[in-house]
């Protein structure tokens, strides 16, 4: 039953040095404390499989004795249909939820049941990560439902090989328009990503290109069957991204009106030998009318007409498609200040709700404007009632550091979580509403943009590990708290060495109120540099076309964007949060210049003026990093060397780059404001 | 003795319609004049060609035939040795220098004396010249020498077939890493360039990467032959760009120490071998320890050590060494405020004067900093007094609009050749010190960047095609006026509508000043976006690492390089210029800010603040470019319906990148100044 180990195929492409960054949190340490050892081995001699196998099964099996071979040197023997006194029981129970499983133990033998073959997984990854955390198996009585029914992760990887906002190298499913051929590192991928409960993914790009167009062609499709199939062995759907405008494209048509016969036979047709071809893949999906890609607006159709077109060519498979909501004025004028792009999303999708087909799903990104360092929750989300949705997250640490910097995600994911958007009264949060239980969604869940390539370690930044290791375990199960998935982590990835612990700890934890305090100020945003949006460049988005400004003059700095006086944004949200932002007094210190332009001398919530504010936060982010070092040098012994360096390197430089920023910030806004810091510290 | 006629091989090219902009100032129009074709006609009967014949002599005589057929449908008999009453004489006199001609004329009988072939291809031209401007030719006593012995181009053409700061399409040299098979391009390039006097050239880029490091070996020099025998039959000498680090580049070497003995055998050899197949090479250019090139520094060793090596190896074959002086920190702290890069240049070079060897020649840029809109001149031209020099300026438009605006940059050019250095006492001009006349260098001239690519029309804009041509006349003649040199352009380019002429005039003249008007202003430069160089972005280089900065603040705005205060960077000029610029009160308004920090408030010598001048011309540059579209659709029925859309397009662009520029700068300073326009008019 046991095909192979994966573990010892990840060993064919990488040194063993590398091999401990590659394993990520899957790292299986051989466990040192003989009494912990002998406690749970009793669970792990047997095993006993009471249910139909299939390729699911066979991973989870695989999962499961190379872990333990390689923690605890032993062999679990797998047996079909026996029973046991000592250890590990597999069954199904057809009354739960197909994410669902259950874990119980007593007198050394632990019985996990499931809703699939994939809770199975589940529940083994479940117990691996209870013994790599070197917790009792004693006494469990454990039920896990994921909060979200898809949890998805999207690639931006393009065909040439290249991964669009990519901080990890290169994108190992694709080189120069080809799949790649060696697939090994797909499977390990599907592994690391089942180990957090991630069953669905889109492989390529939402800027789907000319070549990208044909992965639903005949071209691709055999290539898109066999990645899939991967994927599906680890209970994860495949989806694809497509080309709103590939009946052009492809040269087969002059039009996608979404309302053209042929345009609808044409995907009908494409449907029907994309299912033919690939049976188990989960849909598509849009980008369209957004940042210059093809869209229904060329023909005067609405968004419903055109998701719904492609809804009903996939309905036949099961399918559903996922339209982004990610739709704005990318040409404005920078001298018009009535346009405002963080109005955009609800502008365009909040007339249209109750439109969409069954099997289709809009998919909403947290914020209004474009994964900032901060921004306010989208008022989109809790105003669809009729509409299935998702929500949008980037692990890609786009304007995050982009993997050089060391930022902690999950708590400003945790924010927007919590965030109660009133929608149907008080405590109607942000949670709720994308897990589909408040509106009774038939589709609901959570996506992220990527952030793993072809280096060694996946990331870039081996603590960007976290990040992805954090999505899928906070989107199973949002109560999570930040503090508790580090935790988890850490011990997984680096082993339970209490300073050790103590200290990641200390690093992560402030990490990304660090990258706030040392980037732009109090919710404004942006401030980056064009395009590749690495770096300080105050005015880089200021006089261009991209909707995105901050109006610093003289005297103040901020966007107004209240009812009374400004774009009106504040009244995309329901009336509670409309009258918390609206007012200057209420608004919370941290989004003040997303909602308000105000003096310099303005003061915050916190007693400060913001000017003050800004030159104090951007001292301490520099300080807050310089504190990071100095937690990860007091590490050297305790960590292998590759992944010592990896991250000390890394911090350097964001050591460096948090410099850079506080220096321009600070100076820009003295040389603007005139106003001097009241602690006389150097701004040049 | 006629091999083809250049202009038939044009047309395998290019439809009829594309000929019109190919032909670019050689369009030998037919003369409809019957008055004035009758008298000339006479002169040109008959050709007595009283020399020994060669490949140039040749392309001479096939111009005259193509142009006399073109104009007159006429066609022009050769003979040889023979002697004429009516018609034109061809002869050589040794006493002549090597690019001097005179032209006689009286009854019916012209008399064309060079002191080389190449002499008498100018010749050729400059009759053609007169016709194609309906100048009489009775009575003609022409002499002509150039001013400068050197006439040079630069191409940045990469072996990819890209052009760096390229704006007229790709390489007509290079594509795929292989020169291209179709040389007619070249010869026609050629044409052009004698037409105007440029007698030598490179075609690669100075920035040298891996695969055109192999220029100089036996992969490309049989092309490299090819290519220089089409330039050498028009009397242009080639050069190639190298790599000063190809010992290592091409795997011969580990080092390219100067000083090392297998460095200095590994350029005699390749010195030998390239002479060998290409014995009519010029020699090399080179940018070494320049914005990331390896250089001596690298092995410390200084720029004279670095280059006479290089000068040594080409001795034997009279080859020179072109040593660009565009050596400068581009690692610079914009916190520091003391580096100064406009220093770099003279601080590298002047210690070296002297130090060069005979056949090493220094290349200097017109300004300090890098072909801005408005620099003072490089203070270290007059400072080398035992050295070889070449002033060089930029064709292609890098910051000038990147030839999608209207800028015609002879007058700029002009105010450079013109200033006065003092370096021998009053009236010590550029032109006469780099035409090697005041310190008497044995190599001397003038070099600038191309401007041509591909496109039909070589330069992109139509109206472009004046600053190459203008180039030519420019450095063979520095007082031709920048009125007369257009003059001769519109009419050869255009025809001799009167209207027409003056309606172009008006458009060009006035085009450098519209520019600055509405870009950087004051002298400041800069700006621009990074690294694609257009468009506006004020604070684009502020926060960098290039040494561009312009110190905006609340109160003013400027660099200080003063003795008194600054860098010092004034006392690199002679005593009267050094004065000049160090008191704010003489330095000329249109460089105080590249001099001096000021007040916006500061009173200028035209009466006006500094803010207000910046108001005034921003609005005022916008208001030219309107009426350059004014003039150029006032000439719809008088030009050709390609070459009339051509610029019509881009005038149309470059009122909407001028209005990007006005709004952004005057925004940019309302904002951080707080002042008012005294007018009121509309700032955002």
């Amino acid at each position: 039953m046991v095909k192979f180990r994966a573990s010892e195929r990840m060993v064919d492409m990488l040194s063993e040095e590398m091999l401990t960054s590659y394993r990520a949190w899957l790292q299986y340490e051989p466990i040192e404390d003989q009494s912990y050892a002998s406690n749970v081995s009793a669970y792990l001699k047997n095993v006993a499989v009471n249910l139909d196998c299939d390729e699911i099964i066979d991973n989870a099996l695989i999962e499961w004795q190379t872990a333990l071979g390689s923690m605890l040197q032993m062999n679990s023997a797998v047996d079909v249909g026996s029973e046991l006194d000592q250890g590990l029981i597999l069954k199904l129970d057809a009354s739960y939820q197909e994410d669902t499983y259950t874990i119980d133990s007593s007198e050394n033998l632990l019985t996990l049941t499931g809703g699939s073959s994939r809770a199975i997984l589940y529940g083994i990854f479940h117990v691996l990560r209870l013994i790599q955390q070197r917790k009792s198996l004693d006494n469990l009585s454990i039920k896990e439902t994921p909060k979200n029914k898809i949890r998805m992760i999207n690639h931006w990887d393009d065909m040439d090989g290249s991964v669009e906002r990519g901080y990890a190298g290169e994108s190992f499913f694709f080189k120069d328009y080809k799949f790649i051929k060696d697939r090994q590192r797909i499977h390990d991928y599907a592994r690391l990503l089942s180990s957090v409960g991630i069953n669905a993914l889109t492989i390529n790009n939402v800027n789907v290109h000319k070549i990208e167009t044909e992965l639903v062609t005949d071209t691709y499709l055999a290539d898109v069957k066999l990645t899939s199939d991967i994927f599906n062995q680890y209970g994860i759907t495949m989806y694809l991204s497509i080309n709103y405008a590939a009946p052009i494209e492809l040269g087969v048509l002059d039009t996608a009106d979404p309302l053209d016969e042929n345009v609808i036979a044409f995907w009908e047709k494409t449907a029907k030998r994309v299912y033919e071809v690939v049976p188990n893949l989960g849909g598509f999906l849009v980008k369209a009318d957004s940042e210059n890609r093809p869209g229904p607006f060329t023909y005067n159709r609405d968004h419903a007409e055109g998701a719904n077109m492609l809804g009903k060519a996939l309905e036949p498979y099961g399918g559903i498609v996922i339209w982004r909501c990610f739709v704005y004025n990318n040409k404005q004028d920078w001298r018009d200040r009535k346009t405002d792009r963080a109005r955009a999303a609800y502008d365009h999708f909040k007339p249209l709700d109750g439109k969409f087909n069954d099997n289709v799903v809009l998919q909403i990104k947290n914020g209004p404007m474009d994964f900032q360092v901060r921004e306010p929750v989208s008022p989109l989300i809790g105003e669809l009632k009729d509409t299935n949705q998702f929500l949008e997250f980037q692990i890609a640490q786009e304007y995050l550091g982009q993997q050089r910097h060391l930022v902690y995600l999950i708590p400003q994911w945790k924010e927007v979580l919590e965030f109660d958007t009133y929608a149907k009264g008080k405590g109607t949060k942000v949670k709720d509403i994308v897990s589909g239980e408040v509106f009774d969604n038939k589709i609901a869940g959570i996506v992220a943009v990527s952030n793993v390539g072809i280096d060694y370690n996946w990331t870039g930044h081996t603590m960007a590990q976290l990040n992805l290791y954090g999505y899928g375990r906070l989107i199973w199960n949002p109560d999570l708290t930040a503090e508790e998935i580090a935790m988890e982590w850490i011990k997984q990835t680096f082993g339970h060495d209490p300073q050790l612990i103590e200290t990641i700890m200390k690093m992560v934890m402030p990490s990304w109120e660090a990258y706030e305090n040392y980037t732009s100020p109090l919710g404004i945003g942006w401030m980056v540099n064009v395009s590749h949006h690495y770096g300080p460049n105050i005015d880089g988005y200021e006089y261009d076309m991209w909707g995105t400004y901050h109006y610093a003059d003289r005297n103040g700095i901020g966007v107004d964007r209240t009812i009374a006086t400004g774009t009106g944004y504040t009244g995309q949200y329901y009336k509670e949060n409309q009258e918390l932002y609206e007012s200057i007094e209420t608004c919370p210190d941290e989004l003040l210049l997303f909602f308000h332009h105000v003096p310099y001398t303005h003061v915050l919530q916190s007693g400060k003026t913001v000017i003050q504010h800004i030159y104090d936060t951007h001292f301490k982010g520099v300080e807050q990093v310089e504190e990071m070092i100095e937690h990860w040098t007091s590490l050297e012994d305790k960590i292998d060397q590759r992944r010592y360096q990896d991250v000390k390197e890394r911090l350097e430089h964001q050591l460096w780059s948090a410099k850079e920023w506080r220096d321009t910030i600070n100076t820009y806004f003295y040389r603007k404001s005139g106003i001097a810091d009241e602690h006389n510290r150097k701004i040049y």
